[in-house]
């Protein structure tokens, strides 16, 4: 067992936390606002006063905070504590923000791995949650009990960027996801259905529709958008002016559909309506 | 066995009649453009010279053509044709033009189900591909050998828009599944990285997000977006930000991220930062 510092406990730093004690580690906690540390402590965490203190308590010090200023905020005022600590990252960022704070605390002395959690905080220390890493491999070797708690970790590669470009991509794919699910969910209910009702028709539709994404990936990689169309663009786009039309007769805001349904035609219109919908990746992935 | 006539015969119709041969039915084919015949004709179609003549020769009757203002046309071709015949149409359309075609079928005196393919054409006659139907569900009955042999058979209610919303809600979700499997696509090629070699990293994924939907979906029943919040707007605000900021640096255009990003945005500043992603549903179902 070893012994770790989480430095913020919002939603994650607090399941990060709890998942640790729960699993036998001594974990010390910092938080901003003081309140926020009650719970932990009364199931065994240790409170430090400030981040230095926190940094100086365990091992391995997990910074998971909002964002990368108090990321670096927090950082900084730990000062001199930093001299040769070994420190993860779990502060959703851009891959430019990872490399910069790695520099920054390389050049402190300290040791850093950087992270991104695929998870919610009730999936933390349960089967199917996953970190990304990227960064210093021996690191993270170094501190598997404890990361090995937490999930599942897939060490990325030793660019530091590289956990946040692949988080952010899972993340896009997700609010892609939320984005129709939303829209589907305002359909729904326009006609006074139950999204909860809608699930068993749903679940399944996604499933299905996962298992297109394999073919499309290939054709995004080879950029043959082409080949073997089962389900060709021109009659795609019409499909999505349906769901526009649809959607503005009940008053729903056509805005999660539009950028699609406007690449698409945009597609066709430039003689690619027999293309595969792979296709709309080229005006998304050139200045336009 | 039955004897069934599909009008229509791009990449769907076609599937649909190949499907039917296959599994022993008597099929007649028509469609606009003669050359599209011949791959059915040769596996044991009959080639109807019209649609008058198509609809005459079966018990059933299944059109699936392009969009409604096609199946008015063919319909419309078929003149008396129509009179006592049993029709299916596979057409992608809105709510609206099921109804209204109903209605027109009706005092034509034919007999018309309205239906929604949730799969794509290898998908027919396999396991997994959907059918959705509303309309009569006598008609559906008595045709349940054919219409089983192409899909599972889903019958909504007797209000014949509903196949075409829930169709299109849908496909809704598709999109928006679409839309992101593409942006994602984008980041992860921009590194050099090839998306077949991600899908390992997304699908797992994709199946944990889907397993949030059940507690979305209840709190957009119940319109109470606050409670047992894990992932609150304010920090999924953030990370919506960063996507777009990690986009941009790699020349990847926003436009799928843009509307949630903007969306939720508007929710925070509105007061409901705390709130979960849900809530976002208020802002695209009322005028805004
Ligand atoms: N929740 C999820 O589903 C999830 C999933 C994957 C990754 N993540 C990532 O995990 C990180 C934390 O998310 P969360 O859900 O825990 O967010 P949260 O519940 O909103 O908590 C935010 C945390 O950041 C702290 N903080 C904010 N500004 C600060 C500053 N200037 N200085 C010091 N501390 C500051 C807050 O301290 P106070 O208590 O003092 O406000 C709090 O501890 C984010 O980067 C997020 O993207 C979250
Ligand atoms: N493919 C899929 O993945 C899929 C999945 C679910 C539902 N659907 C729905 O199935 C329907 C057909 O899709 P598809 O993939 O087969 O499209 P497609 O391959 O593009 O074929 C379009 C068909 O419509 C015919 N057509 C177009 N305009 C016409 C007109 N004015 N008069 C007569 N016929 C006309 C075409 O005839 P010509 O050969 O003469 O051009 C062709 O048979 C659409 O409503 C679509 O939304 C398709």
């Amino acid at each position: 067992m070893s012994s770790i510092s989480i430095l913020g406990l919002g939603a994650m730093g607090s399941a990060l936390a709890a998942t640790l004690i729960r699993k036998g580690h001594e974990v010390t906690i910092w938080n901003r606002t003081l309140s926020r540390t009650e719970a932990l402590a009364a199931i065994g965490a240790t409170v430090a006063a400030s981040p230095a203190e926190a940094v100086a308590a365990s091992e391995l010090a997990i910074v998971c905070v909002l964002d990368y200023a108090a990321a670096r905020a927090v950082l900084a005022s730990a000062g001199d504590a930093l001299r040769g600590r070994d420190l993860v990252n779990l502060t959703n960022g851009t891959p430019d923000d990872a490399k910069s704070l790695a520099a920054w605390v390389e050049a402190k002395r300290a040791h850093y791995l950087d992270g991104g959690i695929m998870a919610i905080p009730p999936m933390i220390g349960e089967a199917g949650a996953l970190i990304l890493y990227s960064g210093s491999g021996a690191l993270l070797e170094k501190h598997r009990a404890a990361l090995g708690a937490l999930a599942t970790c897939r060490l990325l590669g030793e660019d530091p960027a590289l956990a946040a470009l692949y988080d952010l991509a899972l993340l896009s794919a997700m609010y892609g996801l939320f984005s129709g699910f939303l829209h589907a969910g305002a359909l729904v209910a326009s006609s006074g259905g139950k999204v909860a009702d809608f699930l068993p028709l749903l679940l399944p539709w996604l499933e299905a529709m996962n298992g297109t994404l394999p073919d499309l990936a290939e054709k995004i990689d080879s950029g043959l958008h082409s080949r073997n169309v089962v389900s060709n663009l021109a009659m795609q786009t019409i499909a999505l002016e349906n769901i526009v039309r649809a959607s503005q007769e009940r008053h729903i805001s056509p805005d999660f559909i539009e950028p699609m349904r406007q690449l698409a035609a945009a597609r066709v219109d430039r003689g690619h309506g027999g293309d595969d919908i792979s296709g709309v990746v080229e005006l998304i992935r050139k200045q336009k």
